[in-house]
């Protein structure tokens, strides 16, 4: 599928008098229309809710827009909870979904009165030495893994067996067992077993394993499991060959699944997900110019954003399309490696390329970052993390996060006792 | 090597008063008595230097301690710069060495006084576009690849044909030709070829090449070669089985080669290096505490440190020596996975590794972190990065970098027209 800019030069140009490169922008009329269609995707499940893997882009303005459209927030770690907070998610619009857990995390997570996501079965314990002896929550999910391999197909393999998180078959049916003792009234269950699937089948098939299993704790420990939470792992095809998810398909085949397993078991569970990638990735776009021009062994284009604003090249070898902002994709072609200026050899965003004649002063958009990407963004060799924008439903930008400043990247040399001090030059 | 840590167990407990784990520690003396050894390693030679890599550890309290010692600042960016000149590092105490750079870092660069090291022929135009017509600076160096394999016994193997750093053979001749014409008058040599070599024959063989190339274009340019720099590469043995490199060995390697080729050439260059592993990665551990047990496919100990503290394994899959602090290592034994709480399952200090049996709050001693540890931390899942401390040769520690506040990861949604606040729980 033909991949396309969310903007146009011309926008980039009258952004690049406000904002310059490189910086995050992010589509709000694409992540609001691809929040409906999941939301009609599973509209046949009373009590259905995305909860958005904040993770993938932990900002409040996207957090805001979503929950616009019904959306909650799956957080894992303390300040992913204080920015649900921030757009007044909090109660039963949190799941807690963490592992390894500390314990000011869970502190936070009561108070805000998230469902707590318990990763494994010791986290029981854990949890009650924070509320105190008989004061577990109402309501407790509890993250399944299977174990084994996982393979749907030719594409999709996972081994949730080396996967760090869950508890196996033979714990979570205790664990349920425990809480009941412990006065647990509400249960949820929760399972991930493979990562960035483009393939309609993975969530009917991991709600096929995770509605059996529903089924067989209620046999087994009377439980009333309230929510059946699939997890993240519906992904996108960063690669134009690839067939993207028909996400009404998915729903669909969950569906079918409920009919065929829950309700003549007589559960009538609410479907949570926790997508972040499928909500985002999509509708952001990493917006750099072309700096310098490179003759070696290679053609090299280099840009002026780096693995800092997008690590997911360097570090999974992944791949991101890129569009030459304004030349002919049916001109004439070179083939490119695109860098940054690290000092690390593999921060590049693309290798061995084919793009349309790049020439200095370009603007290349590099496509799917709105998750993944500014969150995954670090300051090795003391870059600085860029801004984000939005590009807002009337077409105007609206900055959603400044661009960091050397001042910021220094601000932990501010203490008390600190004898050398750091500034800008112009300070 | 055993590896032994540099504090013990009653120096983590007493630390632990004042500073949680995780953290960073460095020991000052073991990086003073190794930046003794690189010193005398090359005394043989007049005007030998070494620049500190700024990325591997961008502390300016790490950074005045080999001050001290006599090393300048390798820098690779604008706020690596402003770090050096923090510690009162301009001049030639610096070499900016930068590969796609900005022009503001070049400005920064030219201002301070720094050793400027061209990454390719095209960046003497873009400096002089900088500093204007005929006003490059006196001294000048070039970074050179030799592009193809390069290969030394069976361990050491790069590829600086793919690499995106330097300037070929020919376009290095020409480079100077084109510098002597627009009047710059004190030339230097730089390359890279092989990342973390474990081996004591990779800088003779570097600089075999490298005197080599300063005699051609002596010849070709009668250009002044007044100083060839090595650059890093010099590894460390992260493995207890690797044998560690041998400085003296090294330095009287290269000088081996000084005297064959550069003396009857009447070259007397300067010798710099670069080195960041070399220097500071032993002398670093990072500290975290064992904060969960989970026993589900495997055995797993969950710590309170994770990838945003140190990515390397994450990364590049790289080995961590691990040291329980206080547990006979000829004891009872288990084999587990070490892991952090991020949701990523690549967010692992060790996997299937044999370790003494460890119980919930053992200190846990992470080796080798002193370099490309703190400096490729992220805040992927909103986690906060650590602080870092100072072992003093006094035997006090000292913190040099506080940690991360919830206040400093929302930093930058503070800005004009910010409609949505996001503040700690408390506030």
């Amino acid at each position: 599928m033909k991949k396309t800019p969310f903007v146009t030069l011309e926008q980039l140009k009258d952004i690049e008098k406000t904002y310059p490169t490189p910086y995050h922008i992010y589509d709000e009329k694409g992540i609001r229309e691809n929040a409906r269609r999941l939301n009609e995707a599973f509209a046949w499940n009373k009590g259905f809710k995305e909860y958005f893997a904040v993770k993938a882009t932990p900002n409040p303005y996207i957090m805001q827009i979503l929950k616009e459209e019904g959306c909650g927030s799956d957080c894992s770690s303390y300040t992913e909870l204080l920015l649900a907070e921030s757009v007044g998610n909090t109660g039963r619009d949190i799941m807690f979904s963490s592992n390894c857990t500390p314990p000011e995390d869970f502190e936070l997570a009561l108070k805000l009165g998230a469902i707590i996501n318990l990763d494994d079965i010791t986290h029981i314990d854990f949890l009650e030495k924070i509320t105190g002896e008989g004061n577990l929550p109402d309501t407790i999910c509890c993250r399944y893994n299977p174990g084994g391999y996982f393979a749907l197909g030719t594409d999709i393999m996972d081994n949730p067996g080396d996967a760090k998180y869950g508890m196996t078959h033979e714990q979570i049916i205790e664990a349920y067992k425990i809480l009941m003792r412990k006065g647990v009234k509400h249960f949820g269950i929760h399972s991930f077993l493979a990562s960035n699937t483009v393939s309609n089948a993975y969530y009917p098939e991991l709600a096929r394993q995770l509605f059996a299993l529903a089924v067989e704790l209620k046999e087994k420990t009377g439980a009333s499991i309230e929510f059946i939470n699939l997890s993240g792992g519906i992904g996108i095809p960063y690669n134009p060959h690839q067939t993207p998810n028909d996400i009404a398909v998915i729903g669909e085949g969950v569906r079918r699944q409920y009919n065929e397993i829950l309700v003549p078991a007589g559960i009538e569970a609410a479907i949570f997900t926790e997508l972040g990638r499928y909500m985002l990735a999509p509708y952001g776009h990493l917006v750099t110019k072309a700096v310098h021009r490179k003759e070696t062994y290679k053609h090299y284009i280099g840009v002026d954003a780096c693995a800092c604003n997008l690590m997911r090249p360097a570090m999974y070898g992944a791949y991101h399309h890129i569009t030459v902002m304004g030349k002919d994709e049916d001109g004439e072609k070179m083939v490119y490696d695109v860098t940054g200026s690290l000092c690390e050899n593999n921060d590049k965003f693309a290798i061995d390329r084919e793009l349309p004649v790049i020439d200095i002063g370009d603007f290349l958009v590099i496509h799917d970052t709105g998750a993944h990407g500014f969150s995954m963004g670090y300051n090795y060799n003391g870059k600085l993390r860029s801004a984000e924008l939005l590009l807002q439903e009337d077409g105007s930008v609206k900055l959603i996060r400044r661009a960091e400043t050397p001042a910021d990247y220094f601000a932990t040399f501010d203490f008390e006792g600190a004898s050398i001090k750091v500034k800008d030059s112009d300070e």
